[in-house]
């Protein structure tokens, strides 16, 4: 329920947290590379929170703080967690951008910077929407906890025991995750499942320098041909993923999902023209696109390098070569042993001659969320309120970690809902967030407040 | 034969020479990226050369200048025409390097430089050796002419048509390429036949950006899995080249050079370890280490690039990903034939959804030299005299264009005598070249011009 103060209250200040927004999104906020802007912008968070009332505070980890916050109601009304996060992928490939990644500039009714739509968008939605009850709904009907992370994307390494450690603190009746995107323009989507995550890099080692191609090709052997090797036996002649063990786990899909999913407005010819392709190649043969993205495992190459890779030749064996490779998971896959299937995989297929590696950066767990219940309910209202169509229910092929352990280690099963559209660019050059996106998200996330205070605190009764 | 008087020069002004060597090795004459260093080079060589008495010129071609320089003697001489190159290999790795890679140093009686042995040192012999004639031997007993080249290390694009333009001006009773490696420390050696070269970048495209590896994984064509794909199809279980149409023309060894090369001191283990390996893992079965680097063709990756290769992780389907691939080839491999055999076998292995691209940076025929005559004598003793020891005579794995396009072109077989040692780090961070080698070159050079002084043009009857 969105009380019409409230939503006049949010279309008045569209502007002005818009600008919020922006000033969001000149945080170069990435976690490897940034560690001090990271701070900078958790401290920048916790600063306009407190300023809206919220009791917040960064919360240090092992890497890139987190920032809690809380603007608690009266003690009769149930708590909801909202979760977002504040760090952004890398902006590279500089060179494709038509504007600075973090200058955000509006075209087109969309505002263009890395992190508008992933996910400082939806961060901020959630800002203006407690701020809107807050001034003009009477004080929020729920207590609102927030969570914001600035580790999403490099895999949530801490999270796991950020949340051990303050669990007790973000304790809530319902959460909402708020970083998956719209089934399709015109589309509003709830989430019920998200592939997990293994990211590795595999480095190989030949002889101690770049040596001379001729004098020694034939003899030594060379890690970039090696490691084009080992990549390739990663998959079989069928598409299927050769790591022993890989599939251990893997759960079939249910009838109605099946069902649900034929009934989505889906077109495989415009899905491939979206991304610049003329057809669909990649994953297991067997399956229809949807099952593969959504509810199939998967191993790609995020990045390859050995060698000379500038202008022109020299002619050389490399003296090492490596590929970053991520595995997405789908329930009920196990990360530590597709880790350990991978180690035994390259000590297996490691060619003669030489010497492998493998580095762990990320290891997240699949979540499969519940389809049904008040919760569930109160999030499909408020999405059909804002967006003024029937949502879908879907899974998704990406990776949120911290689902997966709200769910396990806070025994609360969020609903995933998010603002953003499947053209948003995530993760590449020229990311974006549609206006009419955000100002529904901003309506959206006030009406779940509403319709949670409504409903109380079923879900965990 | 060398005359006690050019020797006696020769050992006084060996300091002049390295200094003159040192400012060669000071010109960052690579010549893919630095093609005004690459003219200053040639334009500083034809001061010199001229200095001496030497007529000299700068000839431009479509790339990088040659020097074309002649000092006649009386008619009734022989023609000798010495090659070598002034430019050099790109010196990347440069953090691995000790010492700047153009600002020479000497440790260990080393000269450390890009270039130091490969192959301006040897250069720069010919100089100090005509010069030692000139001033101290009573004039040259032969014409020399000097074709001293600017493209040697990106497979000398250009010069089968400057051969086919200048030839003329170049035609000789007998050539030195004096490009080549000793076998091993003690150890001079006559080279008789080097592998061909064909240099190729293959590059595949798939999405038009770079996107989510969760979102889209499973279903979109990631090109650098393709790229792995396609390198690894490359070679066969038993380490044969699958180019279709590859093995066509390759002659097997003669019983002599197999008997030959059983007598060379080489040691595999030894070997390995020069090159920072515990084993000799690549190439084709059934065949002798020293077969596999000197007689069969290769396929090697030179460089391997493709998505995100900085620190920590980036979770993409990369838009594109890439190969510098080098084909080494053996007589009689038709350097044409194999640039279609690629391009067919790329046609016949792109996975869908990715679109390849070849381009081809060199092209070189293999080439097999005359192992007897009156020339391959004067080399032989005037190696023998320098360095005290019995010359050896092998082939070479890596390739020298010009070496066959003289043969071809010029209709005279070359001899090619070098002064490197095996563990120079041609191509490598810390190349070096050992003063001793540095004054064993210069004499085996002067003892050179002497011999075939006496000789006469007898391989031109």
């Amino acid at each position: 329920m969105l009380a019409q103060p409230v939503a006049d209250h949010l279309r008045r200040h569209e502007q002005q947290w818009l600008e919020t927004l922006f000033e969001l999104l000149r945080f170069r906020s990435i976690a490897n590379t940034e560690p001090d802007v990271c701070q900078a912008c958790a401290e920048w968070l916790v600063g306009e929170l407190s300023a809206m009332g919220f009791t917040a505070r960064v919360v240090p980890t092992p890497g890139r703080p987190n920032v809690i916050a809380e603007l608690h109601a009266d003690d009769a009304a149930p708590t909801l967690l909202a979760y977002a996060h504040y760090d952004v992928q890398p902006p590279d490939p500089l060179e494709q951008w038509e504007t600075d990644p973090f200058e955000p500039a509006i075209r087109d009714d969309c505002v263009f910077a890395r992190g508008a739509s992933d996910d400082k968008g939806p961060l901020v939605a959630w800002l203006a929407a407690a701020d809107a009850w807050r001034s003009a709904g009477g004080g929020l009907p729920v207590s609102l906890k927030l969570l914001l992370e600035g580790e999403e994307e490099i895999g949530s390494p801490n999270m796991e025991a950020f949340l051990g450690e303050h669990g007790e603190e973000l304790t809530a009746d319902a959460a909402v995750v708020s970083d998956s995107e719209f089934f399709a323009h015109g589309v509003p989507t709830l989430t019920y499942s998200l592939r997990g995550l293994v990211y590795v890099e595999l480095h190989l080692r030949g002889p101690s320098a770049d040596i001379h191609s001729g004098i020694h090709g034939g003899a030594v052997s060379n890690p970039a041909n090696g490691l084009a090797k080992m990549l390739a036996g990663l998959h079989d002649a069928d598409g299927r993923v050769t790591v022993p063990g890989y599939y251990d786990g893997v759960r079939g899909l249910e009838d109605d999902e099946r069902r649900m999913w034929r009934e989505l407005p889906f077109d495989e010819g415009a899905y491939a023209a979206s991304v610049g392709v003329d057809g669909l190649g990649a994953g297991e043969r067997g399956f229809t696109v949807l099952e593969r993205r959504w509810a199939r495992p998967t191993l790609d190459v995020n990045g390859i390098y050995g060698g000379y890779a500038d202008a022109g030749s020299k002619t050389i064996i490399p003296a090492e070569a490596g590929a970053k490779v991520s595995m997405r998971l789908v329930p009920d896959q196990d990360p530590e042993k597709v880790v350990e299937g991978f180690r035994r995989y390259v000590a297996e297929n490691t060619p003669p001659g030489l010497t492998a590696a493998v580095k762990v950066y990320a290891k997240a767990r699949p979540v499969l969320l519940r389809r049904r219940g008040p919760v569930v309910d109160a999030a499909r209202a408020a999405l059909r309120g804002a967006f003024d169509a029937e949502p879908a229910m879907v899974r998704c092929g990406a990776s949120v970690p911290v689902t997966e352990m709200i769910q396990r280690l806070l025994g609360v099963d969020p609903v995933l809902m998010g603002f953003g559209l499947p053209d948003d660019r995530l993760h590449s050059p020229n990311e974006r967030f549609r206006l009419g996106q955000f100002r529904g998200g901003c309506r959206a996330a006030a009406a779940m407040i509403g319709n949670l205070g409504l409903t109380g605190p079923a879900e965990s009764g």
